[in-house]
């Protein structure tokens, strides 16, 4: 049978174990042909194409719920539910997401998903609910063994473990997350696989739950039987499923870390289409990590699951040595980690990326805010060119960081600006200090960099003029310089054009001073205006008669989107704020 | 020895058992005499008297390090380390703080910790200073058995199983979180507890762990004789003790989830002092859910172990049965737990503390509001009157819940708006709710109430007049009213009052309206500026001559404050407003 010709589960359930297996084939090479043309998730999807498929096969989704933990792995769901065109048609790539997407079948998709280590608490939800409506359903999630460290897992795992009637977990284990696993518990999970799942020292069972192994999650025989085993439980079952991550893709299974999300690549070699430039502000990060480590062996470095986000491939942790701690995909022990070292006497840095700083909103103002542990935060793939999928967007970091008391939230403009706020940041031990590392473009300075930040909030002006005053935050600095710049040559308009460096905070004196020849102030920001930084500068310039207007994004979210559709659409582009001031002037 | 004369741990290192023990028992005297006269933390400080004794008589604080886990428990430690006065001089009872408190005891008190879990990754931070920096001290944490629930706590035990040196964690089993434990992990300590600690499945063991088991956790010499075997280990090990909650006070012993935390009490009674009112806030949540249990099998209600808060105390959980869901101390799969349901059809209600709704972020923006999961989150404790310790301050919901799209948030200014907000975001199937349960005064409305709230963002005016517009937000509308009226009384100004019922969301129309015959627009709101509702108005209202002052609080940490106080030091006092808004309008 032929991928494209799969127009949903019910067409595999007649097949022969021969005929899967030719299927399965068939989607490692179109899960291949998707992701070296327009990248993408490339092992994850790999390693779990047998078990997904036995999934569809033993089970009935619609009407049995199948959720999948950080839904970036379902691409075998997405092709046997009627999406293989988004997989082996390059016109139909951007119709299919990269994550289960609701939107895009409302059927098989069930929720999104994007972030690890909601599913079984997910599911938890469906069962009450399914207990309550008198329904008999099956409910099956698939989670990675990466996912159990994010905390929601484990509280997933006690919850879950009491759920009335059917209910399977299936851990995809295939020994890594983006980067290996560290903690401790994959000690026992290592102990499991070696003992064929007879291990005593059983984290499944101690969290309450029956428990099944198997070692060949890639043979689909046996990935059907074991499901067709506990397919009518009636109770809380942990299927622990042993897999390849990267199966059947030479250069995939030998550069896990590498293939997990990958630009587009050639398949016959695995080598990169386009090799990306050696300017990148991720790369000035990590070279400040790196010259830090050869000054200074109180460095803490703190990382979630992410280093390569910040160039720490194994090279450079080995590099690091003791100085580097992973602390798997849990970024409210990362928080508590940066805090507790920085307590204990440790310089630390904690590069977290934007969407993922979500989970720690609690520990930054509890155990980070609160506590007297000055520490440097770099903050990753925020704003409009972060990441452009719907579960993974930038855009929220201001107003998040910046409401909470105590937490100095520096936003660079350009290169020089990034490293002389790593280094204050680094330096100091007064403030708790993020930064948000610039994503929009890489700029160089045309103004003397400060390399002192202690003056909070205050406001840099890099050129004098009046009427109006325009600032731009962050990597949205250009901007307002484009602006400036558009004023002058079409009106005359000597616009005074201001850094603020801080987001966190307003400076109050340079506003009043302001309203002395200046009628309106602009503001522009590379994320979501509400609860951001330019309505706060709008609040304190209320009750005054000097103008404001800010610029930023609509609170939506958005998907897949191009970056200049996005401006457009929210009215950021420099000509379409330029001629807003324009009118407002006259 | 006598408590008072207690100055720091030495002090009770060269004492016997015997005296130990009588020290304990005047420890628990003063913690009733303390929390009996202004209330507090009862019955988990009476069961870790011994286990807090032994740790100082054991350990050398401060070279070594001991951290509390959500540190309501410490009472015993604050006694130990120069702090006793606090407890038996009421003189001295404000002097000292409920929690651990670094401000208070900067040797002593090493982290706030006030929210439960993060006690182990605080530690690992600690214990990776220790490695960087050469230093040999141990490190010891003591963590309840409810805490564990928190996923946070079960990341630590992933990572803190990897620390080098040193490291022992004190799992306080006392069998109760607030309320009892639910999850399945559960009975595996209970395992633990009737195998004397030998049974194999031990999760402890599970995430890689060391473990040794005490059963008599209120027996001094043994819990000495406990630390004394693991003081000098080289590595992380659990030590699991078994206590009792309330041991020593039989009303608390009997009536272990009131005395978790209690208002002043008789202490040969056990009776409180001062029975409050019928007429609460928080009792029209409890009679709406109750009413719904009666009139719908559909409905879902998920707390997180705090069901106290909104009266669900052990009768009314019994009552609601199968639909009633507590998910341990674990808010973030309370709100996946919330949405699952949701979209397995039932009608899910999540009463949740504003300030442990902190730990939910990631889920209410990736697992409720980007999913069609209609459900309905009433926001309890949150304002000046939510609770006024430093680590549990109520005042960053309305920044929080509203920088997220899709979120409505529904501030009642009275307990029929209450009413009707509660059903209509109940009876609706379109939009995720959330409603600000009120804390400030309870108020009756005199004006007619709407029944409907699917205009989204539409603002009510209450009276309207001319010059300038005060709105006042949720619980804050009194405040909003008593400006209005002194603006009568004094100046014969005849202002037009809002109540704007949403504060999520601007309504831009009538906020351009206003621009027709007002000079300025007020905003007052119960929780902080910076973010919040007012902000959005002043940016709406930014390019206009409409002049924008907004009142709310400084973003700022307090601690045990007055009310008026602090609405005296963020000008929210009546008086104050009117005369500033005098100053501005002449």
């Amino acid at each position: 049978m032929l991928l494209k010709d799969i127009k949903n589960p019910q067409d595999i359930k007649s097949l022969s174990i021969e005929e899967l297996e030719d299927l399965a084939d068939q989607m490692r090479q179109a899960i291949l042909f998707r992701t070296s043309n327009i990248g993408g998730h490339v092992s994850p999807n790999l390693g779990a194409v047998e078990i997904i498929t036995a999934m569809h096969y033993v089970f009935n989704a619609p009407e049995d719920k199948l959720v999948y933990d950080v839904s970036h792995q379902a691409f075998a769901h997405k092709m046997l539910t009627g999406r293989a065109e988004g997989y082996i048609n390059p016109e139909k790539f951007y119709d299919v997401d990269e994550y289960t997407y609701p939107e895009e079948s409302p059927e098989y998709d069930i929720f999104y998903a994007g972030h690890t280590s909601p599913s079984v608490s997910l599911c938890t939800g469906l069962a009450k609910a399914r207990e309550l409506k008198k329904e008999n359903h099956r409910i099956v999630a698939l989670i990675g063994d990466g996912s159990l460290s994010g905390g929601e897992a484990l509280e997933g795992l006690n919850i879950g473990g009491n759920v009335k009637g059917n209910f399977i977990v299936i851990i995809n284990d295939n020994q890594m997350a983006i980067a290996p696993n560290f903690g401790a518990m994959y000690r026992s999970l290592q102990a499991l696989r070696e003992t064929d799942g007879t291990s005593d020292n059983n984290i499944f069972k101690a969290f309450g739950w029956d428990y099944i192994y198997l070692s060949e999650g890639n043979d689909m025989k046996a990935c059907i039987e074991v499901l067709e085993r506990v397919k009518d439980i009636d109770h809380p079952i942990v299927v622990h499923v042993n897999t390849q991550k990267g199966k059947g893709y030479v250069p995939a299974e030998k550069y896990r870390e590498e293939f997990h999300s990958h630009n587009p690549y050639d398949i016959a070699t695995g080598n990169l289409k386009e090799i990306s430039e050696g300017e990148s502000y991720s790369n000035v990060l990590k070279d400040f990590l790196l010259q830090k480590l050869e000054d200074d062996k109180d460095l803490l470095i703190v990382s979630s699951a992410t280093p390569e986000e910040f160039g720490f491939m194994e090279k450079e942790r080995e590099l690091a040595g003791k100085q580097f701690i992973d602390v798997d995909i849990a970024e409210q022990s990362g928080v508590s980690v940066m805090s507790g070292a920085a307590r204990g006497g440790a310089k630390v840095v904690y590069p977290i990326c934007a969407t993922f700083m979500q989970r720690a909103y609690d520990q930054l103002i509890e155990d980070w805010a609160m506590d007297n542990s000055p520490a440097l935060l770099p903050v990753l793939l925020s704003g409009i060119r972060g990441i452009n999928d719907k579960t993974h967007l930038g855009f929220w970091d201001i107003p998040f960081l910046s409401s909470m008391p105590e937490i100095i939230y520096l936003a660079p403009a350009n290169v020089e600006e990034l490293k002389a706020m790593l280094e204050w940041g680094y330096r100091q031990d007064q403030y708790k200090v993020a930064v948000r590392v610039p994503t929009y473009s890489f700029e160089h300075s045309d103004y003397d960099v400060d390399d002192d930040y202690s003056d909070i909030n205050k406001i840099k002006i890099i050129r004098k003029g009046e009427r109006v005053a325009i600032i731009g935050a962050g990597d949205f600095y250009v901007k307002a310089k484009q602006v400036a710049d558009l004023l002058k040559q079409n009106k005359d308009i000597n616009a005074t054009l201001i850094n603020p460096r801080f987001v966190s905070g307003v400076d109050v004196n340079l506003l009043n001073e302001l309203k002395k020849d200046h009628e309106l102030v602009v503001t522009i920001e590379d994320g979501s205006l509400e609860g951001g930084f330019g309505e706060r500068i709008a609040s304190v310039l209320g009750p005054s008669d000097l103008r404001v207007m800010n610029f930023g994004l609509a609170k939506k979210f958005e998907n897949r989107y191009r970056t200049k559709d996005l401006e457009a659409k929210n009215n950021l582009l420099p000509e379409q704020i330029a001629n807003q001031i324009i009118g407002a002037l006259s």
